[in-house]
């Protein structure tokens, strides 16, 4: 702007005639004639050209930058019958299409009342388009309420609390400063130091006076009534003119050379001049938005970490830590707050919205979190994740995400301990994670049960009606017509029948359209609960008098081994997950074809009750820095990775030179397979780096060590130092698994996840011996007695490994036969010398062939506890075949699993279930006992 | 503070030298002794007494309008080895004790972080008890971020951009006036008109001069170097020194009788004179903090409606329709930012602590809808309910709440309506309503659940252990020592046990405690699901081989018909519903003992399952006013009503002159009845007024029309006018229902809920009769059509009635026999002759009787579609026995629930459910065909 001003200033200087100076000649003279037109109004006669381009450069400039950038200024005015002249308006209609800003123009009724201004305006400062207001209002409706109700940064008229309180203070980042006195203060420059302003105050002269002070100027100040004021304004160098009036300082008065300027209040808004400032602004404002949008290291405020000795228990460390409000870490790591919706003070879903808005920002580093195949007591994969971005967040100052599944609520109160890590690497607050957040397990249990409804109650109705009953009910007469719903003629396109008419149907076709006709023995679809409820884990249902006989036996699963949790953790976009929940197969008809969830109807409601669950869940970790929690896929029977979507949102969010950290469930033969061939797949993205956490625990079980099982006592081998022990877990289990990353071209770090029992020569061994093995690097981690601090050396060595190049391929071609592809898996992940396939799961593949299903990724159902499909083998067993005993498939989620042995799909509750300690104050609302 | 000023000045004229005048005196000798020094610290060592004295006297007239204010100042400074001056602190530290106001001192390490300042900062902007907050720190520390970073009310010192933006543009009643510049000023005031500022500008200054022009006086600004400045000098009345370092004016420069104060940037915050001053703006934030507190009329933002005709579907209606973003809603009605849980952009949890805050706040008027026996196509007591608060609070300006019940989500997928209203008397957004909402029935769903697996598991689990074993599992070593949880000791005090020591139970003493010995026939807790799954009526349960044949016959209910349900609405208090929640009686034991959820050891984690479902959630309706959705318990086997909790916090919110309006469920003889004995008696709160809501069509069919029925078209005498049935309904059901209420002594506003068929005789006879009948009034509705503008007559009537005195009264002592509650119900309520007991129903009063159950209210489980058990019988029937088939109870609701015929807990899907129209637009996200 003062760039164009000055441009301004030396033309206007070429053919003028000059009396105190170039600038104000025009203003004194032109003043004197007509107190109600300004100096700009005047100026901007005169070289409106001019202005006009230079504002259209700006623009031009800031668009080249982001071509999708389309600043807007939104104009509130009152109807026609306004007392406001509408010079203004003309003038902002006139001159925003030239300059390519867009405007839009709400008019109000004359009477309207605050509440609608104020209306409008909360509406403005919610539309990321605007990124400007002009409020063309009667000084009346001008109330202090309706001035900073307006978004501080979208107030291009500079006139709220706190863009006027950010210019006394001096904080000019931010705010915008009142067209008046920006232009004033343009004009005074290089003209002298000493400026009086004379008259009364007010917010214009206060802004003036801070402006001058800032520049570098001196101000003074007087009064029309002042005995000194002849004097002052002959010391001047220049006078300001404020509310004058009619008054004026005698021409005499003004010492040769000095500025004369007066500015009216009644100017403040309405003048041509003013206007082009107004514009400019909103080209600033959209220029700062675009700022905001660019990549930068974010401004964290992490929360400080004082571990203590010995480590306290999850819960209290949780407890004991204060999580930032939700809003305010949104606002640090970039998100705009229309993109947030707060679920209480520490979660938030964030809208996917923000994929569109960042479309053109580069993506992350992607780290996978893997680990060796585990003991049955875990092995630390989500706290060396949490870890690892708390130390490359807080730490090292790198933008970095953590990605994580959302556990299910039922081993919560049964065996398993928190989800949420552990230690001083957690998710804050912890029982929020380990209970509802923000209820999508539950929306997921209520889109599964509505399925399993809906199948049981059409094979009731399809049996006890007849093609007529039923096609009179699907099809039912409103108001006399007939109509297909657009579900319905999903339908009727799929079976071939291309009619819209209802009346239209052969009694055939209504046959065909009107029965699924599924066949009790073969539907797939089953209910889910998020309890541990053994004894639903095979139960006959239909057995009231109402259901008229129709009896079946069925099972729940927990609800996270729901395909819709599986479609969630793969979908890309609403869109996407809409059409995975319609093309869900439920079951088969009696004719052999696939039944799916459109064929019932429901599928439309099911996108409904996801609507909210497609968005990812933000949260903290102890240390302050941003963690997503979303989805939480079973590891056998589905590919047990978190979503696609929380993944891509966050690879936006951290930008360029950020990390964004997932984890895998399971031993990387299982979770970082499937994370690659099927997530990876799906969303398009490729891994830098893969972290493979290993314990001395893990390996000294695979070197040979005795049975580690969950309630027992550990032996001694695992609490005493044993060199020989650990060196065998490296060689056989460690470098198999390496082997297995590098299959797919990606470089490993290993991560020791170190206990207090290690030795400080098992740590050095395991790390020497990880390298020997192929790996890129390998460190010791502590995160879990000391926070992100314990974890530099980890985040180190990934920010050292991410910088090389990675090659990343898939382990097969998914257009290879099914069989071809298990048998891959097996053989090059596993080690396995071949499969063998039961006769069972031969017509399953054969099935699934004709079908057309046959082109899906393998989601291998395997025990996690070794890499063969016997629990017992640990290390790297070879020599064996593996076999398959039966092969299902989720086709919305969009994977074949085979079965290889058999999984538990509901876990059972203990004699004494974690539930006996857990508890609530009710007074201070702590819980208790919740890990 | 300008009162303590005036005394203080006059007490100093008395005994100080007189130069220029006896306030300058001091001043301006003694800064030049020492210009670290300001004049108010010198006035206040001279008046210190006189200071105190008067802050004290303001801290107690505050606290005596409210005793329970205890304000706070917060002081944050860096520690001992600080380089400021201790005096602030020692001076806070001995002067707040005086004047009875608390100090919080948070001293942090002298290199702390800005992070570390925000992050303090934060903590006191959220503690309620915390009035202002004192930022004793290095000027480098004093960041932009960290003086925004505190909230504008506590911003004491007046630093805060936003509080200088509004001491600038003069809105001086929000924020507060640094205390340099409000103590010079009121130093300058009766000392003349003319006020010279010298000096460097600065916040101060800018401060200064807004005071100074905005009292009257006339702000005058000159530089040290101005030529001018003698001359200035000499003509102003008062001279105030900015920044002035080692300079000064010539004694000689100043006239007689004026003025000279000097302010030094270093004595802005760290002098006692200005300590005085933030002690009083804390008392100040204390005092504007109870105003806030306090009742008054709401500044409601209404949402504008513009009705159509003819009236757009439901959904059209509330999509059309913007809310106002919930936190802007929670604001106007009174609610602290901290009393408010965000999910999303339109709903919110309002948390408990409200009913502290509030405690002294007179309650608002209560309002309960009821209807007549409706038809099964429903009456409308929902959207009369919304209709009257639009009308109540967007039109009559008369705060006002509606509470509503949580619908289920199975219904809405099913063959329901929804439940948020409909046209244009609705809660929007309406799908939020309708389907998870804030997730309370989902966590009833899994606290219900939880119980139910931990029955069978504890089942399975002593079937198959020997007491030993149960005990040595249920009681584990730890770490070599066995502990009771605090769960086990309460069970173990149940039983009589009083031991601690694990080691010390006998034999028989441990078999009592590890086995619940459950009788498996006995089990009266059921699973539920929120789906209508029809083929869970009846099913069989552990057919798996890991549950060893312990196979039982069970059913799933509707979650809604949850213990846990009722529990929730029946609650006042978080420790409330644990309690209630702990003596759930889950089934008997074969000795014939309760066996209630704390002996399965599961009651803390219910309570934790919760803890959030308590708060109720606050939206809005279509014209923006606030409404709570708070459970919803099945209206039959329980009490049919929105919750306790929900009513509390609105009558405090709505204040002394404001309307509660809730909602029961069925006829006014079920849920109105049910309302007054168990809910009134839970609560404690009292009705003022009754609106019983009625339909044409409903009154014609108790005056003989014929069969109403979901689905059928209506018969022709329902749509053409026939005042002959409409006077028979009147006379019959109206006036029945009209006596319910009178039994209880509360008066009656009959609301004729019209429809587009009613002629106006219709309307003029019903609202006729209705009064003959002994209604207070009675009036038409147009709330569907209209909005609140047609419930006005109506909200106008309840008005009336709610100004004349109600004499409620139970209609049976709690202490009688439950025999006699049940006839009492029978015979007055329902016009039975007399009630019949089963054999069955027997045996269970007698054995509730003797476990101590007796005095608990009655919930009678009756038909909704008569008045009598039999649901053809329309009217007011006579001459009929009352069937009680079966008799049970919900201990931790507190109720029994005598069956009269048999009622459905589990709806089913029927052949088209609503779900084939419902869809979702993955683009714009808008949901189709939801109603």
């Amino acid at each position: 702007m003062r760039q164009f001003f000055e441009v301004r200033r030396k033309k206007t200087c070429g053919h003028t005639l000059h009396r105190h100076c170039c600038l104000c000649f025009i203003f004194v003279n032109k003043l004197r004639s007509s107190v109600n037109v300004s100096l700009f109004a005047n100026i901007i006669n005169v070289r409106h050209v001019e202005i006009v381009q230079s504002a259209k450069e700006a623009m031009a400039a800031l668009q080249k930058r982001n071509p999708a950038l389309q600043p807007m200024l939104a104009i509130i005015q009152v109807s026609i019958l306004s007392i406001l002249p509408f010079q203004t308006v003309n003038t902002l209609t006139s001159v925003c299409p030239q300059i390519g800003l867009n405007i839009t123009q709400i008019c109000l009724a004359k009477e309207c009342s605050e509440d609608e201004i104020v209306e409008e305006l909360l509406k403005l400062n919610e539309d990321p388009r605007v990124h400007g207001v002009y409020l063309h209002l009667p000084p009346a409706s001008l109330t202090s309420r309706v001035l900073n109700t307006l978004k501080p940064e979208k107030d291009v008229n500079g006139i709220s609390d706190l863009n006027m309180g950010r210019l006394v203070r001096g904080d000019l980042s931010k705010g915008f400063v009142p067209p008046v006195a920006s232009a004033v203060l343009d004009l005074l420059e290089n003209h002298g130091k000493s400026v009086l302003l004379v008259g009364e105050d007010g917010p214009l002269g206060v802004a003036l006076q801070c402006l001058i002070e800032r520049s570098g100027m001196v101000a003074l100040k007087s009064q029309w009534r002042s005995k000194s004021l002849q004097t002052q304004v002959m010391q001047a160098d220049a006078v300001v003119l404020l509310g004058a009036g009619n008054m004026d300082v005698p021409p005499t008065w003004v010492r040769p050379g000095a500025a004369v300027i007066r500015c009216e209040p009644t100017l403040e808004t309405g003048t041509v001049g003013c206007i082009v400032i107004v514009i400019i602004n909103v080209v600033r404002s959209g220029r700062r938005w675009l700022q905001e949008q660019q990549y930068r290291p974010w401004q964290l405020r992490s929360l400080k970490l004082q571990p203590l000795t010995p480590v306290p228990s999850d819960i209290e460390i949780s407890r004991a830590q204060t999580p930032k409000p939700v809003d305010q870490l949104a606002e640090e790591i970039g998100l705009l707050p229309e993109e947030l919706e707060a679920y209480g003070r520490s979660k938030a879903k964030v809208r996917l919205s923000l994929l569109d808005r960042l479309h053109a920002q580069p993506d992350g580093k992607y780290v996978l979190v893997a680990g060796i195949t585990p003991t049955p007591l875990g092995e630390g994969k989500s706290t060396v994740t949490i870890g690892l971005v708390q130390a490359l967040s807080a730490h090292l100052k790198l933008n970095s995400f953590a990605c994580l599944r959302q556990p299910s609520q039922g081993p919560t109160f049964g065996v398993k301990g928190g989800a949420a890590g552990g230690g001083y690497a957690q998710v804050i607050p912890m029982e929020e994670f380990n209970l509802h957040l923000t209820g999508d397990i539950h929306a997921i249990t209520a889109a599964n049960n509505l399925v399993a409804a809906a199948i049981d109650a059409r094979m009731l109705h399809e049996a006890t009606q007849s093609d007529k009953a039923l096609f009179s009910r699907l099809v039912p007469s409103v108001n006399g017509v007939r109509r297909f719903s657009p579900i319905q003629i999903s339908r009727l396109n799929r079976l071939g029948i291309n009619k819209t008419d209802p009346a239209s149907l052969t009694p055939e076709e209504i046959s065909t359209f009107v029965r699924l006709d599924l066949d009790p023995s073969k539907i797939t679809w089953q209910r889910v609960l998020d309890t541990n409820d053994r004894f639903l884990r095979k139960i006959t249902v239909g057995q009231a008098s109402t259901e008229k006989g129709q009896i079946r036996e069925v099972w729940f699963d927990i609800a996270v081994a729901s395909e819709i949790m599986a479609i969630l953790a793969l979908a890309d976009s609403l869109e996407d997950m809409k059409n995975r929940l319609a093309r869900m197969v439920v079951g088969t008809s009696r004719s052999g074809e696939p039944v799916t969830a459109e064929d019932l109807g429901v599928s439309g409601a099911l996108a409904v009750l996801m609507k909210d669950a497609i968005k990812p869940t933000l949260m903290q970790t102890l240390e302050g820095t941003p963690v997503f929690v979303h989805a939480g896929p079973f590891a056998n029977i589905a590919h047990g990775n978190s979503s696609v979507l929380a993944d891509k949102l966050a690879l936006k969010l951290v930008g360029r030179d950020g990390f964004v950290v997932t984890e895998a469930g399971f031993g990387a033969d299982i979770g970082m397979e499937k994370f690659f061939n099927i997530k990876c797949r799906a969303s398009g993205l490729r891994p830098n780096v893969v972290v493979l956490v290993a314990t001395v625990r893990a390996l000294k079980m695979h070197g040979g060590g005795p049975n580690v099982s969950a309630g027992a006592p550990l032996p001694r081998e695992y609490i005493d130092e044993n060199l020989s022990l650990v060196a065998g877990g490296c060689h056989s289990n460690l470098r198999k698994q390496i082997q297995i990353a590098h299959l797919f071209g990606v470089p490993v770090v290993v991560a020791l996840n170190v206990f207090r029992t290690d030795t400080q020569a098992e740590i050095d061994l395991v790390c020497q011996l990880a390298k020997e093995c192929g790996a890129s690097d390998a460190v010791p981690c502590h995160h879990w007695a000391q926070g992100g601090r314990g974890s530099l050396e980890l985040a180190q060595a990934v920010n050292e490994a991410a910088s090389r190049p990675s090659n990343f391929q898939f382990l097969y071609n998914k257009e290879m036969p099914i069989v071809e592809k298990i048998r891959t898996i097996a053989k090059k992940v596993y080690g396995a010398d071949d499969i063998k396939l039961s006769p069972e799961a031969e017509a399953k593949i054969d099935y699934y062939s004709q079908q057309g299903y046959g082109s899906l990724p393998i989601c291998m159902a395997k025990t996690h506890l070794s890499l063969s499909h016997m629990p017992d083998k640990k290390g790297a067993p070879t020599g064996f075949v593996l076999p398959i005993r039966d092969v299902r498939a989720s086709i919305g989620a969009g994977f074949v699993y085979p079965l290889v042995g058999t999984m538990s799909t509901m876990p059972g509750l203990p004699t004494r279930p974690c539930f006996y300690d857990i508890d609530l104050d009710p007074v201070t609302e702590e819980i208790t006992g919740l890990f």
